[in-house]
């Protein structure tokens, strides 16, 4: 993937952060929006997203009901902005350290040795 | 912020989704990728990322040193890959998703009521 | 099951509380020791902890290998370990607080309705 | 810490223990509870747990109002029950795992080098 593929274009991840940047600034937030206290809410997501999954089994995990899959939806909503918020307050570009991150994962993960297994790299 | 301004231009989340869906693909490891395994690896990645914060004040969390900001990077990048990845499986549209909780959110904490205040919604 | 059942016996759990107690007093750690810290750190445990299971089969996370239990037990023992630390913070009893939780779980449970069926007592 | 000091007393882990276990085989639910599916429920509680300090000062996580003591207090429970049911389902002795992890930290964090300091075993 070429990090700077969306270089030039209209950027969803930036329009998004500065959608926060002035929805924190209205409500005077900033204070609050410490990266500590903002890892802290985005686990709180991620876990609220998990709990829709608890006791299902992945068959059942993937076909979920509609009115859960709307609070899904929501929670996945959550994690992307708390995600987004992080980033900006830490002057992480979103973009550019997935993609990096992206290449490093072929890295560890080479086709061949990785193939059907769910190993960690560290054991392949 | 206008969920459909990102329409016609070459995004960021889609390339990512389909970059994943190939680098997944190739290892065969749709197997492995039910929403429940995909929500659980989110939930260890962003606490991986809250491990870097743990035990500082919320000034120390604002100002890490550079060899930590390289792992926090690495951190942030790896739940947005799960985050990307698990919406991809439930077809979700991210942008969509994003775009129409921050207005709900606009809605839950009108400036008025939510300025300087850290309490949830249902304690305004 | 009776909440006072222990009394007047050795309490294994103020044991803890005690030992944990003379570990962070020896190590000047009551400043890093906050209920939001300590709350932080019993996450990051919990988490690891999952990270065992992750990619598992519901089976296959019933059958781990030795050297994976030797982890895993040690994981098991921070959570307890923070746990504990965490209410001693809170002053709260964990022995009389599982108890009464466990009462108002039979409650919300009652055995009739939640025979086989893995829904949360909202949906019962 | 003695791991054998509550031998020959009632050990409330094990009282717990016995009581979950009848718990779960009133109500069928043995089928849901895989090693795998206690951990996802163990990091779904301790997140509902950090949700109470989220956005607090640790000042203010230390001087929780009443009606939040109470909240906190069952989910510290919730932990604790999905902890002791997980360690069954894994053959673990939670007081014995517990008195081995606190000499292992000791020795991670000897009382000279660890003094003051909040820093990870391995960067001490």
């Amino acid at each position: 993937m070429n990090s700077t593929s969306s270089a030039g274009s209209p950027d969803l991840l930036q329009e998004l952060r500065n959608a926060l940047r002035q929805f924190a600034a209205e409500r005077d937030w900033d204070q609050f929006h410490s990266p500590k206290n903002l890892a802290i809410a985005l686990n709180v997501e991620a876990a609220e997203l998990l709990e829709h999954f608890q006791w299902l089994s992945d068959a059942e995990s993937a076909a979920i009901p509609p009115e859960k899959q709307i609070k899904v939806r929501q929670e996945l909503a959550d994690v992307l902005l708390y995600l987004v918020r992080l980033a900006d307050k830490l002057d992480v570009d979103l973009a550019v350290a997935a993609a990096e991150k992206l290449d490093l994962n072929a890295t560890k993960y080479p086709i061949d040795k990785a193939r059907g297994s769910s190993k960690k790299y560290t054991e392949l």
